[in-house]
């Protein structure tokens, strides 16, 4: 093995749902290690989740610039090869851009940033700073949408007509902001989240795993966007038509107000020649219908999948992985990209597999134009290339 | 039992899929029985399918005309009770008038017909006439739909917020109407069809099973329709933002380019206290989601449903039914409403439940407000109160 | 269409259940009508059956012996084609010696009777009259049994190895036939049912089912009958252990006290290439696996499916058929078989298919050896060959 | 966090599949690392395993043995807390007794050891060591399995009467012993694997779970033993009636020849007021059906599920957790155990719930009660209490 990357992390204090998970993600393949932390604003909360997290209290920091400026004084053999930023999205602009431009790798959650500006601000960061950009769409992690992806590319679809994508959860179906629900806090409130509620949230899940495994670019769509909670200030419900350069035509639909419903996230795509159905809440299986012949079942860790599909899974078929797992690849893969700009080597295909600054900024312009297509009441224009894209 | 009803049916003729099916529903329980048909426009052919049928020659007729003026000439413990029509789309209109004209009541294959004028003047024929008019959208014969809307009116799953309809089907996904494949014919061929292809073959179902489930009213709508098979003349794949007057929100697709789907219609509607599912390819199967308790697994048979569900079924639970049992509901339902009719009574509730002929003047004004939403690119109104509804 | 055929029913008076499933499953293809019954022993019962069925009064019978010589003595235009014997267990025998002799064909219900020496006059009794008899193992009745059976015979399993075989119902969890529960009554009265409770009732079924699907004979078996409901006579859990000739394995069990388990009948084979999958509570769909491919997904009513599925449909792919529908299949082949032993022409190939009285023979036998094996506490054989068989 | 354990590992060379997933297990929460291995038998092969892993080399060893007596030498705040055995079966009881008589605790694979003697032995030794032991039979560490146990303790099944386990993999289904498959070689090796093939692999997989979520004790069974591949000396598919005290009856049903079923483990239980369904490749999703109301489905993560499956869950419902989680339940568990043996303090409950060494000496009673029952051709006698059990 390599030597163990070093990471920090800004955001995921005590409570925080995401932190841990990138926390278990990173660990999983015992190949990196945390090492330093700015877990929270308080600074009192952040030296706890330090502790808790075992680590050195000297690289327990108080603020994210405080990490970022003595990380970066560090020894190379000792400061950290990359943060990862797992805080409110209205920080990932400033986190990001703080330690691109102290010279380091950058892991962060979705979505990007808040504004198309920012987002195309730290596009161009990343391509100045030749850094390695990952933004964990941790749902294009999953070995069977991979295998999705590859059949798409393979042709075993035809030329793609149609797509479906539905996001649905529950968890937001009452005022959970207004009883002291931290992370529904800070996703219902424009100021923190951004224009867009479960659009911002999972809608830009949904327009990635779309655009990973279908390889189509947006030109039009017609958003209707729904507030059922009362007093909520963002989008709970959103449902959108839309239509890709080509002429294959969609439907993307996302909630979090499907009482009941956990995390059900489903692609299908439709072509001339097959149909693919994958749903996240089984994520080892895979459908793929035919025209003249019996449906297929593709499953995890067999022999016959595709070498990205089958690179990207730890145990045999029938082992069931999960959401950690599909989360540890998109923190692998980037973490070989920073292995290879480190060796000054050409990565292998595998390193390059991971969603990226670019893929971030089509998430922010994409909510962007459908917060607008709503106000407008009607199509808009969605062709999008950003820098660097 | 009351004395069996007699039938006659016009279209059905020789390889036409849904007049056999009309003809097993009807055959079911026994209690009605086919006499006279004028089955194809081609006469030899409809002899034959008489023939093929055991029928009286006297009473296969070569047109639709001569058989609703020689049956309404029979003494009234022969003529038929009702008529079966099964005819291509641009038929229905046509038959149904005359019919109901000689004094008949109707049982009518949908889409109802294909123009807003031609629905309006059937609501008000059957009113004049007092005449029973059943229209076979078959899907609300389900016992577990029956199930769904009754949870609903229950209030079981709260305020009703959203609702996703999805019908897709892969048989159109090549152009078989160029293959001398006679359904694929006329539902692609404006002239047969109306003006909407999967919008009024399949779209009329799913917006009648939305109607009949959640009572919810529509109020806008936003179509994008395509046609993804070359040289074909009507929409083989539509997406369809709706609004719900009271601001419940829902998306509509249908499509018939799904290669290797077969007959995927499924209907989710969230409210504020509860989500439901279901498919009909798995129709005894109705699925309920809360927000703070297991899931729950409705099933058909059993003693735990209501009664309009428990009434519907003739099996008990775990031996399934199917599409033609849901079918043989609106026959029978239909049937004991002419009977109430017939014998001066009122008729049991059940008698009622069946879709009627302004449910059918329902969905021929969605199919043209979507179409015409297609074309105008944006929201239009899509309110409507049919003759007598 | 050749004659409608006439028959007469022997059992299935009021709140009888199965009588009814046959009724409607005779009714369904509009080609066999019934005109003469025997409903009940009581009288009374029995006219009101014939008069709520429509039934000439003279042809509703006081007793099935009445009935047996009176439509011996019609004239042959009028007088029924076959009997359908649909009464408790311990009356198949009498019932079908009486009509076979008169000359009747005869549609069973299982199982065939109650003893394996009846089993066996029964066998050379229909050989000796040339008779068509049926016995309404109806399971064998669904499509995607005959398409697994000839996936079989195809060799797309290769060598056959191990067969498991799984009928759970929860009905009779309680003690039900002390609350005046018919059903229940005389299936767990030994006088009524015979020797085997749910292995009489629903074992006779899985036995049958791996019969037909595989092929393979038994040679050997362990049974392990289990009374869980207080004061129950016979068992209401059986697990069986099989050796098959050849070296195939199997596990049978059956259950009617698996609570909330509905008619879950499964089947899974294993051979040396590939395995399937059939569950009747979705009967529609069978899957096969394979070494070293994905799984695949047959589905009813598609043409990749063999002719003797395929002829064994009524509806399009997605459009679900059930347990009539297969039920249905029985009649109708049985049917086809008496048509052509009354035109002296070789029956076609579907009119052989359905299960006969040396099935019955076997079935008989199956649960007097299990019987024997629980009683004996260990390993019984089990080769068998009816007479005839 | 308390301090990170220390652990080293005995087996688990390059391309060895168990050892990895321990190894990923061992690493999800971070909170214990792997400091020292004895990784193969062949020395190289173990430095290599160790420099893959980077270890320090000094701790790297070329036999297990140097390993206990290097380590137990170690001062305390170095050494490593317990060992983790992941060598072969017949390894595992040498490996096991001298790093308990070297002071250390153990995580050791299953089955326990090959021989009811060596697995009294392990009894009686973890006593006298106070040791923590904990085997992993890592189905027991799903949340779900928990909860099933969780229910039937509560009493929401009544009484249990029948329990059908079944394990089906297709992975031995040819020779691949034969093809130089290394995890194929031994555990078709009587020398190494045991009396048991399929038996001891999977077969103690099913037993333990039968008696982890009922705890019903076994009293006797029935087995049937095959050999389904040419020149395979041990068993690849076993068919076990059972009995338990207090009169319920089981089914037990293994199978590694079930071409193209990946790992299959499920297990129903039935009782008087309720049934439970569960299945090892949807982990996350437990089936209640009870007898009077719709069936209910339970799913990880939510609030409504009991304490010691909510404690052993990492994820919201509807993020899927997998085999790794599982597996890292027993090692959390098992490391509770040992910190609290270090501290001197009582253990929380989560801190016991992992298998025992009894539970491993019943699993080895077990399979040779089976292959005894095989041999004599009948029903044995399986009541069985371990030494401190």
């Amino acid at each position: 093995m390599s030597r163990r990357l070093r990471y920090g992390m800004v955001g995921g204090g005590p409570g925080a749902f995401i932190g841990e998970v990138h926390r278990h993600a990173a660990a999983l393949d015992g190949d990196m290690q945390l090492v330093a932390g700015a877990f929270s604003a308080d600074e009192a909360r952040s030296a706890h989740q330090g502790e808790l997290l075992g680590l050195d209290p000297e690289r327990t920091y108080a603020t994210f610039q405080d990490m970022a400026a003595h990380e970066a004084a560090l020894p190379p053999e000792q400061r950290i090869d990359f943060v990862s930023i797992v805080t409110p999205n209205h920080l990932h602009y400033e986190v990001a851009r703080l330690f691109l431009e102290a010279g380091f790798h950058v892991v962060c959650d979705k979505p990007l940033c808040t504004t198309v500006e920012e987002a195309e601000a730290l596009c161009r960061l990343v391509e100045n700073r030749d850094a390695v950009f990952a933004l964990t769409h941790n749902y294009t992690g999953y070995p069977m949408v991979k295998q999705a992806r590859a059949l798409v590319r393979q042709g075993k679809l035809g030329e793609l007509r149609k797509v479906v994508v539905d996001y649905s959860q529950g968890w937001l179906a009452t005022r959970l902001e207004g009883a002291g629900h931290k992370q529904a806090e800070w996703r219902t409130d424009p100021a923190r989240a951004g224009v867009g509620g479960a659009l911002g949230d999972i809608g830009t899940h949904a327009e990635n795993l779309v655009s990973y495994v279908t390889g189509l670019e947006l030109e039009g769509l017609c958003a209707d966007l729904s507030t059922f909670v009362d007093e909520r200030a963002l989008d709970d419900d959103a449902n959108v038509l839309l239509r890709f350069r080509g002429g294959a035509r969609g439907v993307l639909s996302v909630s979090q107000i499907a009482v009941g419903v956990e995390n059900d996230l489903s692609l299908r795509v439709h072509g001339s020649e097959g149909s693919l159905h994958w749903r996240q809440e089984s994520p080892d299986t895979l459908r793929i219908r035919h025209a003249d012949r019996p449906a297929e079942v593709y499953r995890r860790g067999n022999p016959y999948l595709a070498p990205v599909a089958s690179g990207a899974t730890r145990l045999p078929p029938g082992h069931p992985e999960g959401f950690i797992e599909a989360f540890a690849n998109i923190y692998r893969n980037a973490a070989g990209a920073m292995a290879a700009r480190g060796a000054g080597t050409v990565p292998a295909p595998r390193d390059l597999d991971f969603p990226t600054v670019q893929d971030g900024a089509r998430g922010v312009f994409f909510v962007h134009r459908a917060v607008e297509s709503a106000r407008a009441g009607g199509w808009v224009e969605a062709g999008y290339t950003p820098p660097g894209g």
